[in-house]
């Protein structure tokens, strides 16, 4: 299943060391303007190399359109996209060949498949993310029309919370440090979390939150599509991520329904809202008008430049310990996927509400 | 979309004073025999009114099969299922008409959709999800003859917690007391949360959790489709539903990666397991033969037995307090809820690596 | 696989003999009136015993809403309905057990499910077509907003063939006689034909013609999903079917492009037509607002009231001879399953069309 | 929608002069050898210029895999290919710009989308039939696995018609003339056919007959998901088909049902077969071991060498006359695509079997 959405459809492929990593968009809207210097800046942010805190393995990730834009503007045909990898099982891999590396999907991708890309992690490698990357650039464009507007950003590396809430952050501020956290001053503090974790050989885990600023009342299905499930859906997808939450999320079940319910009431202009936004912007899983937020795990990375135990495809105890440059903390990185997945989920969920809801010729 | 899984789809329908709640499921296996005592007694977990702690609506909620069973087994056509509702739309619902409950969906269903049956909760009333746990009591059938089992149980009411983990309780003890916590000292406790609160007329939020034993390695996809992906798709579906986490979740973040992986060993019967568990029984998406773990966190329920604030469908302001009864916690009657739609997850994804995976003839 | 459409879903249940014959329309938009005796009449048209020429099996056939209806009108939540069998498995059906009644799905169905309910065909009976019916039904009620009318006709009765095309006659006059051919006179020599055949305790084969009128311009979709190919999907899943064509069809195979093109042509009301339809109303799989019309071959059923060889399931031989009422052309009372599942499929190409083509906000 | 299939499923993209054309198949099983002789060999199958019959365009159509085969073999992880195109948007298209050419899909695409891409065709040119003929391809090499063979050939031509039916002929011999028609001397007939329509700067349509041999029995799913109907599905995908019948097809419906039924017997392999097979191999939609046999029909592609009349994009009358090379007959080209979308509908049938049907472990 490499297939996400319902309506806009991104279809990935792509290993790490294959011959390239790309996508194919399906039922993406005829006339939108296609900005490629926006989308290639998308796959920026999440390219290695960007900074001391990241690998520095240093790629192009250069994307290439191969249908569906034309004279500059979206057909309603597919949009295939490709970016080449540099690196395609040019270096020895005979040492992962048969080793199942602990925390990794080795051993899963093994028993499941029988055969296994062992280069550079394969399939299952986070460079897959390229796809979902470019597709959420596209979802962007659309949801640019629309006024929406998507943002994550780090709020916890390790046990380094930031504890502000979002609506106290300027979210313009996200790209300004290397961290991604729009508090200067805790980035600095993450940031050295991590350097002294990557210094110690190891890796840290931590949390990204997602906000939605200005989606469309109605979006999301009653039942099974609900939007909070399709975000959980959509985060759960990324690599290492373990948990997500949504509004009063897990730290809101020890409050009553008299502290947490959202009280109705009419705005300034007139429209209908609510007092409190507990539902973080989702009621009966369809969107009331108030902004979504959501926070999603993510576990330390399990590459580790220091020795592990592990066992070979036979069983036989044997020591790994990786090679060559790798990200001692995801997040950072991570930042762009996420909000690149949101972006796919409101913007399919948007088209989703035009065939569905209340009958307009 | 009222249609859940990819090979073994449950398709529901029903509001709560409807003609009738029941479900549809599709590509279900032939042969397995179908056990109805044990079909009803897992709607009979769900039904209200079975201990003090829950609404004393009583309803038989009695399920009749309409097709695709044949003497006794499974036809591999679709087996349609419906419990007829006793309260139909008997009341007087004047009242909810033109009014917006707090936290409930009365709002984005009015603007979704134009029309709202507004009769005790109409489609968003979690009534509905009887068809949830009728369709998870046939995927428990199939899980049977695998040998999987599949545990949800009550870990967390308001502020009081269970602090032990899975494998230190009995799980086949969970239905021994009404608050489904496997540990009867702190069920106690627990069920005297819940009569406090709803003494007070309020209600409390709590967290699940579920436990897949036997489950085997392989099932679930990469990329789209991740074992723990559409568990978290699942949970995010059920009512009141704010959060999920498996494996070391949200806790897990802080840890370093050479604290939080699993080390591969060969296994006392040859086979490779991993000596923790932090991965929560799934690696890269699919699932390696541990047990898998997570946990779903509750709001408190909406319905209240005090007076709240609102606003009606014209934005004016309003007071409201609930009638009849209504659980003061749902948690208790959650449990089934959870452990259903774990079951259709597991038996759809093993279904689905019968297609997938390596090719065998 | 028993579920119909992308958008507008229809899922299908019920066995010839079980419970109850019914179906979950999931994705029908809110606020559409939902005429109840539209659609009992639609079921009606289909039911046995409405004339000489069809079996005499007289049964009720009353549908029963059982959800997504309210106070008259649809909900956006799915509609659920069911047709209660007043055979429910009352007879004698120990001579079919273990027996592979030629052309029919006994033998399949054997070897597929290993399980066979063998009472009046199960799964496999025409009977189940109900459930096409009233979902066609219910498509027609949104149809009918857009303006759009969907007939379907007995135009070939074994060698009687009507060689009128659908301009030449009164479509409104469809139902005036049993044979559903809205030529009188060819309509009393097709009675004939299969009066003819009944007697000889035989069945014979036939074409219907399927025509749409006032479909918007841009429904289907290129490559897969195009509106033909939805069509003919459509029409090969009702029993019985062995061919389906458009437009020119088989016959235009042997005319050269220069006849067979349809020229674009300025129309009267100013917007731009065609000056012949050989297309059948779709280019390039879109809907060009022309007719689109079509063609479906009906084989003759299997089930004869005369001495028939077969085997067993053992694969010893038999003599099979059917016993009770059976119709000897099922083309009377298929017609209205035709235009039952064409009206599927342009409603559910309508709601598709509405989040895909060219982006509107 | 671009995508086809349920299990294993084909994503295409591309446009006739855009950057490349080519597809995802996802859901392929993992250890298949991958044979990139035999893939290539299909495409050239289906590559202008192969003969005077066909366009002279002379294009390498070079496919290149991006991902999902490692080692030789597939990895069960998503196969991307791609065909970049040598004639991207190189020529003078401003003639096509603004016109509607007749019978083509230029007038429907920019009613459904807005913009189109009017150079060569763009998404609705044959040429993106690459995608399929390389699909297909990959199907069959998992097809040849399970020993099942899969045949198209012309059997019609204008009013040439092939008399001899499928078990008269040696189906080895299908690629021996550049007409695909395994009868010689109607080859021959066919070709001249061809030659005259061509000099004449006219086209023809035609018949392509599939036969698929060795289809495992219980492939297909009864109700929606029908074995004949995915292939008239499949076929009504390819460009130009304008008709489909499987077994006894249009011609039976003439028969009584006493000739028409296919009687079971028991063969000399002790398995149960039929006498005859009018069903065409499939029975309730499922396949029963028989061949599998069916026609579909082929208008004369719209392209002509001559004036012909039409209106442009504001509705005003122009004259329009194709340059370049075209095809006069698009049969000898079409036969790869009929028999890659039948391969691509049994290989996927096949995988959706092994999750459907009766249980078994």
């Amino acid at each position: 299943m490499n297939t996400f959405g319902e309506i806009l459809r991104l279809t990935t492929f792509g290993e790490s060391h294959g011959v390239a990593i790309g996508g194919v968009i399906d039922g993406f809207p005829a006339g939108i303007t296609i900005d490629m210097d926006f989308i290639q800046g998308e796959l920026n942010r999440r390219r290695p190399g960007q900074s001391a805190l990241t690998t520095a393995r240093a790629e192009g990730d250069r994307i290439e359109i191969l249908s569906g834009v034309f004279e500059g503007k979206s057909t309603g045909c597919p949009i295939a996209f490709e970016v080449r990898n540099e690196n395609q099982r040019s270096g020895d891999y005979s040492t992962l060949k048969d080793l199942y590396r602990p925390s990794h999907a080795d051993y899963t991708y093994t028993e499941k498949y029988g055969v296994r890309d062992y280069t550079g992690g394969g399939r299952a490698s986070a460079r897959t993310t390229i796809s979902q990357v470019a597709g959420g650039a596209f979802a962007k464009l659309l949801l640019r029309e629309l006024g929406v507007k998507v943002y994550a950003y780090t709020s916890q590396v390790g046990d380094v919370v930031l504890h502000k809430n979002y609506q106290e952050l300027d979210l313009e501020n996200i790209d300004s440090n290397p961290v991604r956290c729009p508090d200067e001053a805790m980035a600095k503090v993450m940031a050295d979390e991590i350097l002294r974790t990557k210094e110690a050989g190891d890796t840290i885990g931590g949390v990204i939150t997602g906000v939605i600023k200005g989606c469309p009342v109605g979006l999301g299905e009653p039942q099974f599509g609900k939007l909070h499930a399709k975000l959980a859906y959509a985060m759960m997808s990324i690599n290492a991520v373990k948990g997500f939450e949504y509004g009063s999320g897990f730290a809101g079940v020890s409050k009553h329904g008299s502290e947490a319910n959202d009280i109705f009431i009419r705005k300034a202009d007139g429209k209908v809202g609510t007092r409190t936004n507990n539902s973080g912007g989702i009621q009966g899983g369809i969107s009331n008008g108030e902004d979504i937020y959501f926070r999603v795990a993510f576990k330390p990375v399990p590459t580790l430049l220091k020795d592990q135990e592990s066992v070979d495809v036979n069983g036989n105890p044997v020591t790994y310990k990786a090679k060559g440059r790798h990200d001692a903390c995801v997040l950072p990185r991570a930042v762009p996927i996420v909000d690149a997945m949101a972006a796919l989920v409101i913007a399919d969920a948007y088209l989703q509400s035009k065939g569905s809801g209340r009958f307009v010729k």
